[in-house]
């Protein structure tokens, strides 16, 4: 690794959690190219600048994503979901990654920035409508085309294009911002005939301070071929149940994008929704999307705890992720984590506020809330509320020692169904008013 | 004054707020009396029992009351409602207020506890189901039951009712909890022909660490005679443009309530929908319970700021509410106000993932978004965004002594409509995660 990594030694809090969650190796999938260099748009030299080049040239290939559902969409979430429905049917052979400059609120003249960017890639890579962009950073600022353009055909003429696993990672250091480590996970899973494909991922996170933005960016990327028609519900239920079901301050941005290509780089029937294989590989994507998306609570500003909310047994899916998602936000449960304060009251007003779309998913002479150990302590499971009675003679080591793990549950059955929603979030420390309080002063 | 003040004197910094907000004297309206003591619920010794009572005999006496809409009611809660449903048409003659326990997740024997209280203030004051009970501190816990009505019994016995101004002030002590100064406030107004009416409020607010709950209590008195059937819309009313207005973290306790009592003690019309006083009254007493509802703003936990975010011009009230709420509920924001950080981006950010009912409510392209400063200096409005765009030549000498002032607005033009919001909130400190989080620590 030839490249500065001064974006991470900042938190020199995190450097654990560096050697924690970045792999040192990984396997990668069939067809794609990936670079990534300094453009100088960060005033620090860190990396600013990623390319994701899928370059198998079968017809399989197909893309999708989900966008952002702020009002104020950043002109590259404007571009790309363009060019997403204009290529119904088509995969994209790029996608651009710039961090430093969201390009958000920035009108028609970072519309046309965008597209110029996109246009440049377009030809380098020899096929129109075919890039798809992403940015993160300051907003309310155009981009530094002439920085960004320059870094493009750097990265095209002097062949930095590569496969292995410095190239993966550099690319996923370089759309963060003040995230403390980047995230890259890859894997390998087989299909039923024994046919192996690779997800690979990365994502940045919850760093928002730079100075005016939360932005959430993700993609995957696999080797299997997947129909278009089907890669968009799929990945749309990924994402459902993993990047929003994480919440660090719930505060959503003008720039979040997941996105995902399907490149059919491996040899094997397309996958559709009449597949055999087609749940296997729909819970793959969605057990791979939350590991993506629970690294980014891990680096959740200032966080010291990552914690599930698990709301389970409820009549509606939709309900118990609305009681997992008020639990996950409420700044008082929040705080009360970062105290290691066995606080269940706080827990049971929030489940009380939520704004439930079946009223009847929450009974609450049928409710139960537990901490649960994620480690191997035991007894794994402390009972605060049995059948929305409190438990009175709650053993306070225990609450304590659960409460000073790292990771931890919450578990609530609301008894009323069978739904299930498991949520991630962290808590609220003095730190993260520290990170988004005293930006400026 | 005769009683300890200690629950107020642990809160140092706030002695300021005390001398600040608290009255040194009143005018209160006639037939009511009112009076507190320290049952010995509170261990440190303060006041956490008070009645208020209605001693007006006429028949136009007439109340009503604005609930939680948590699913978690504690059982002051529902039994209040009962009364009022089985009343309906009539006034009540007193209201209990207790502190130190809230009587909530307690089930049935909870709710047989507050009607063995009122019971037994029903008699005293001679008329059944006439009285309504308030509770406030920890959750989960049943009232100690002997200490109250012992409480209940010595106001009674020994006379301890008064009418005076320490009175009132000790009765607005009794219901706070963790709060740094009592919410008293007391006005003169005059109907049309000259008739004087007086309304007076009391308030304890955003102290939740008592150990599990955010509690919001107030009523409102007056004089004037109101028909039972106006009265109930005029306060929901007036709770919808205040104390639906504020926010201190979002949070929504089992035990909000807001109630109000009109004992026609004054001789002069009821007032209904058609008297030609209606809409005057109306605007009065909702600007008086913006009045009360801002002082709980004002003792938010670890408040530094007060701050008015106003969302006018806007198509829908509705839409203005929940974007005026959102702004004010965004971690992010309040984190930005406490850093006193002029950060725009994440204003905007919060405006556009507010869920509103009517889209057509919000159009990028039309909105204004300013810093105000609420002392005398000018330029009073620092613009940050005008017609959608932001402005790059902000004054930032300018925003930073807008910033740094203690009282502050965010103004929010929509540019869609003429309905305004205006929302309450404080910004996020250190503290409040040290209050929150440190309990038990």
């Amino acid at each position: 690794m030839k490249v500065s990594s001064s974006v991470f030694q900042s938190a020199a809090k995190s450097i654990d959690k560096y050697a924690q969650f970045v792999p040192k190796s990984g396997v990668f999938p069939k067809g794609y190219e990936v670079a990534s260099l300094a453009s100088g748009v960060k005033k620090n030299g860190a990396l600013d600048l990623g390319i994701i080049r899928n370059i198998n040239k079968s017809k399989k290939s197909s893309a999708a994503a989900v966008f952002t559902t702020n009002r104020f969409k950043a002109a590259p979430v404007q571009f790309s979901r363009k060019v997403l429905q204009s290529r119904s049917g088509e995969g994209i052979d790029a996608i651009v990654v710039n961090s430093g400059c969201a390009n958000a609120v920035t009108g028609e003249l970072g519309l046309q920035d965008a597209e110029k960017v996109a246009g440049q890639v377009n030809k380098l890579v020899g096929n129109s409508d075919s890039t798809l962009l992403m940015s993160t950073g300051v907003i309310g600022q155009r981009l530094q085309l002439e920085k960004i353009t320059a870094g493009i055909d750097r990265l095209f003429e002097e062949k930095k294009f590569s496969t292995d696993f410095d190239g993966w990672l550099n690319l996923s250091k370089s759309i963060c911002t003040t995230d403390t480590f980047p995230k890259l996970i890859s894997s390998k899973f087989a299909l039923s005939d024994g046919t192996e494909y690779t997800l690979t991922g990365m994502a940045k996170g919850a760093g928002m301070i730079c100075p005016n933005m939360a932005t959430l960016l993700g993609f995957i990327v696999t080797d299997l071929p997947i129909k278009t028609s089907v890669l968009q519900p799929l990945l749309s239920g990924a994402v459902n149940r993993s990047f929003n079901c994480i919440s660090v301050d719930g505060d959503m941005s003008t720039n979040d994008t997941i996105c995902m290509i399907a490149n059919g780089a491996i040899d094997t029937t397309v996958i559709d929704e009449n597949s055999p294989d087609f749940e296997k590989v729909k819970d793959q994507v969605t057990e791979f999307a939350k590991q993506l998306a629970q690294l980014v609570v891990r680096d959740g500003e200032g966080a010291t705890k990552f914690v599930t909310v698990n709301v389970k047994n409820s009549a509606e899916f939709k309900d118990a992720k609305i009681i997992a998602e008020t639990i996950s936000n409420s700044m008082l449960v929040k705080s009360a984590l970062y105290g290691q304060d066995a606080n269940w009251g706080r827990i049971l007003c929030a489940i009380g506020y939520s704004k439930l779309e079946n009223l009847a998913s929450l009974d609450e002479s049928k409710i139960n809330v537990s901490f649960v150990a994620t480690d191997d302590s035991t007894p794994r499971e402390l009972k605060l509320i049995v059948n929305g009675v409190p438990q009175f003679d709650i053993d306070e080591t225990r609450a304590s020692e659960i409460l000073k793990l790292p990771d931890l549950e919450v578990l609530v059955d609301l008894g009323t169904g069978s739904e299930e929603c498991q949520f991630w979030t962290c808590d609220l420390s003095h730190e993260y008013v520290t990170i988004n309080g005293d930006y400026r002063s």
